[in-house]
């Protein structure tokens, strides 16, 4: 255990950005709801993975919606606590901890907002490693976790419980729901005791993400390459680099989605690399190859400062340079290629992993 | 309290149907549903509110939804009983007795076939009078009941409990919800104590339901015209008959919308007559004349047979007679018209009495 205060928050919100792979929200949203709750409710307890207890129950709690409405419509931390009570009255059971469902510039810290303002502790995982779109993409699901019972909740003071027979239902209605309550609500969901979390969880996503931050900045500051760094610590790849010249972007049923099309720069001059996203980036090729493709992770960074970039931070002109960085192993396993492999969202492409794209490339 | 058994649900079902103003199902779907758990669980005890205890829980239940969907997605009556245990567990009360929220084919006989498969008296009153289309068109809700904690549940095991801020919020997640689950769900909803279902009740709709159904049949074995002795029975009023020669209908956002023209006979010959809808009859008028509003009833009746017909049931061809039924004095307050009169439907009318309109016509 070990307590995260507005420092430690400071440097998630970076890594969360970058983990997020260009959704789960805005980084600034995320840390000011963090900041604030730290600063009244004081510092948040960081629970390691392997020191919960098999019995305690644990409830992962995210914002769910399109993430360019989460921007115009920040949460008021309320709705998290409703959310939360209603839950325990649901499971007639006391909430031992919270923590992260997805990484994300909300989605990893509105749990640590929450974590303050209930004085739980938050636990140092998550159910992706990164982000996805759907609420059945995470490794809860793979494991067999039941999605519901869950708790949908707005700032107006609206909650549903719903109890749903898959995840894909739980995911269809919370989507409509969602969609009526204004675009963004607050979800209380994926309760398990501590044993789940132990089998289903990716551990260390909140330490991962502080030391992303911390290396980005650290570099900054001994004059090293920022993305040079970030590649080395995550075992990633530069995929293309160039300036945005193009985006398409539809926010369309709780999603956005669009395409990036990236002139290239130095080494990649001459050719054109073209990001593809729904909430999260999906894909990215260039007009012979692809580079790198779901469920592994495709990372926007600004070439000066190394800084993520959301689909929705997006803007003509800017000097992006794309990463590519191979998901947990979770992921890769047939369940996870299935769930959130290029195939689910539409793509005709066998899920190949970065590294192999890589070395393809190089020949 | 007396005994309802498969002959009074007989002329329920056609008392239901006429109420129901064209909307709340089809006589056959609520009378199967009410047959079988009758024969299954024997008859089933009708409560006069005035037995009620001021402080019974009783949950009124209801199918929401398109009734062209309905017609097709017969209810299994499991998603009935999932969705009072569901409620039992919110409010952490027993549910004393069931009652209709609305007159209609199905929603007068749904709660009847609750009571047979539960056990649990059946309340005798509801919330209309008749049948309206959304979920806030409640005496209930003219008197202030909250519209949730509610719940939705469908056949395929889904469920949701529902806490919203208001009425029009529970309206529009509700109906949002039931589209995915598929156009159709259960719901108990209005959860009430005793005292609140005594002031905010309209009494004794089931009797007066079996009182048409007898009257219709009686009057047929008495070489009586049918219409005629309902019409007695019920201070209503004979507005338009003629043959069906067109008929609009779109099923759109969990409604059924559109319009009947009706080629005038008889007294009305030369004239046409226009039915609008959704889902329950709202307006009937001539070229020159409106002949009745909402929340006034319209009711749409077999010329020969006097049997109600629904919405969906209107073919081309068929002979029908209009007939108007002054609405309850509750629907006929500031409040009430407010809520389901002309004006909320999109109607640029001042709401006038059918009686006033029909002594217009005869000047």
């Amino acid at each position: 255990m070990r307590l995260i205060g507005k420092e430690e928050v400071e440097n998630i919100a970076i890594g969360a950005a970058l983990l997020g792979t260009g959704g789960g929200g805005d980084p600034f949203v995320g840390k000011m709801m963090a900041f604030q709750a730290i600063e009244e409710q004081g510092p948040v307890e960081l629970l390691d993975i392997t020191e919960i207890n098999d019995e305690d129950v644990i409830v992962p709690s995210a914002m769910m919606g399109a993430p360019t409405v989460l921007v115009e419509k920040i949460p008021s931390g309320d709705e998290a606590l409703e959310a939360f009570h209603s839950l325990e009255d649901v499971l007639n059971k006391k909430i031992k901890a919270t923590m992260p469902i997805e990484a994300g510039g909300v989605n990893s810290l509105l749990p640590v907002a929450l974590a303050a303002s209930t004085g739980l502790p938050i636990v140092d995982g998550d159910g992706m490693g990164r982000a996805f779109p759907e609420l059945q993409m995470v490794t809860f699901y793979l494991n067999g976790v039941s999605t519901t019972p869950m708790v949908l909740a707005d700032e107006k003071g609206n909650s549903a419980v719903l109890n749903m027979v898959n995840g894909e239902w739980a995911e269809k209605i919370a989507r409509a729901a969602t969609m009526e309550m204004g675009g963004s609500v607050m979800n209380a969901i994926y309760p398990m005791n501590g044993r789940q979390v132990k089998d289903a969880s990716i551990y260390r996503t909140l330490t991962l993400e502080e030391n992303i931050g911390r290396t980005i900045k650290e570099a900054k500051a001994n004059q090293k390459n920022p993305i040079e760094e970030v590649l080395q610590l995550l075992g990633g790849f530069t995929l293309f680099s160039g300036k945005v010249i193009d985006i398409e972007r539809q926010t369309d049923g709780g999603f956005v989605r669009g395409t990036a099309t990236i002139e290239g720069l130095d080494q990649h001059k001459g050719d054109n690399g073209y990001l593809e996203f729904q909430n999260e980036n999906l894909i990215v090729k260039t007009d012979h190859d692809v580079l790198c493709m779901t469920p592994d992770l495709i990372c926007v960074l600004d070439t000066e400062t190394a800084l993520p970039m959301t689909t929705e931070g997006l803007r003509y002109g800017a000097r992006v340079t794309v990463i590519g960085i191979p998901a947990d192993e979770k992921w890769r396993t047939e369940k996870g290629v299935e769930v959130a492999g290029p195939r689910y969202f539409g793509y005709d492409y066998d899920f190949t992993p970065v590294e192999t794209l890589h070395e393809r490339q190089g020949e």
